[in-house]
């Protein structure tokens, strides 16, 4: 699994809760971080590096836990390596879908990945009859690195963002960011109990489950599994933050070079 | 002058008015964007690209308008280029030395320049019976380049990161990072009106001009000066940020690689 810094760590959070006997190696690419304001072409020359220095370490399958990759860079990945590439957009846009009631639904992102349109595109193929209103929530990802999720300030920045998002008949709101699971009881609380959130680390450790099992790919019951974590700069600033994604001691960093 | 990103044209904005007959050409590495959180070593080594790339304009004078090359790089820069190489913290610092009345001095920067270390080191140096105290304020980054600068929630940002401030007797703020002037009124307000708001900017135009008079390496004033934006990614997003720091319409932003 890869991501441009440490927001993917909720997706393994979830990922490694639901298969807890497979062995997962993360790399987080801090020295390129952020890719968000990065440009379509630059962001898949980075995520190929990533990806084929994963590829090195025999991985059987490839969870890209970062949105930016996933809207700009899945067919370059997935013609790069002769493994199954699974992207956050496509299982988040599905589980949105599943979920909806007739009502709107609401995609919540980074700037860069709102412009994408990418989960809109998604889901107005999955739920051609549903409405779907995209809201770029810049704040949100200072605020969870800086793990300032609760309080007045975190709800000032969420009413600003979602309050009209009640008023124009939400009933689902996808997160579109791995970093804002750790704002999701502040956004739920703006929405109110009527709006369904949909986490796309949920729905992307549900599809890379079930896409392993249905390929008996599964690795049995055994030995403890092992989970390597790799960051491209500054390991020590990653880990500090990275406990706080990952929900546990996240262990010994290793600095890898990607330097093409 | 050079700077990772949108930030350095505050310095830019200041240094135009200070010196408006004199040509600039500004470089922003969008494409490398934050250096905040970089080590050391890929600090320098991007900076030296960005630095080697003016160089080839035939610039006489470079100005690193970026708190995180200033404090990690300058020495490189000076070492690399045959011209004089002017930072931003050097000035800050001595402004602040100035104007303190026998209080504490309150540095206030991103983490990685509080970190850093640097405008203390230079503070201790410049006014070595004033007391230093640093205040990371990690949000007001993404609040400046939001536009979000005004109203409850910047207020009560500052209110976090500066209240104590008050307290402890500071007399004399620096805004140590570039985007800080944009929040200057509400870092004001909440600081009060007995505390001198430094701005690095101001202090760094105001030594450029100086070095520039002594050296007699002041264009004299004739043809309308040309103004030539850079970026190394992305240039429609840098633009619709830019023109907001910069206070003027930025004109046609040139895509450049900086590939070494």
């Amino acid at each position: 699994m890869f991501d441009s810094g440490v927001g993917g760590l909720t997706v393994l959070r979830t990922l490694i809760q639901r298969l807890p006997h497979e062995h997962t190696v993360y790399l987080g690419d801090t020295a390129r971080v952020p890719y968000g304001t990065r440009s379509g072409e630059v962001v898949t020359r980075y995520a190929l590096l990533s990806a084929r220095h994963l590829a090195s370490y025999g991985i059987k399958l490839l969870v890209v836990a970062c949105n930016t990759v996933s809207a700009h860079s899945l067919h370059a990945l997935a013609d790069a390596l002769p493994i199954p590439v699974v992207g956050v957009i496509e299982p988040g846009a599905q589980a949105a879908a599943a979920r909806t009631r007739g009502g709107t639904i609401a995609v919540l992102g980074t700037p860069a990945t709102v412009a994408s349109g990418a989960y809109q595109a998604a889901l107005q193929r999955l739920a051609p009859l549903a409405s779907v209103v995209a809201r770029a929530c810049p704040l949100f990802v200072p605020l969870a690195e800086d793990g300032w999720t609760d309080g007045e300030v975190p709800r000032l920045v969420a009413e600003k963002y979602l309050l009209e998002l009640r008023r124009i008949g939400v009933d689902t709101a996808v997160l579109g960011c791995t970093h804002y699971p750790l704002l999701a009881r502040t956004i739920a609380d703006v929405l109110g109990p009527r709006v369904a959130i949909v986490d796309s680390a949920d729905a992307t450790a549900e599809a890379v489950a079930s896409l392993m099992a249905s390929r008996e790919m599964l690795r049995p019951p055994g030995a403890a599994p092992r989970h390597r974590t790799l960051c491209t700069d500054v390991p020590d600033r990653f880990r500090a933050v990275a406990e706080r994604f990952l929900g546990r001691p996240v262990g010994m960093v290793e600095l890898v070079d990607l330097q093409p």
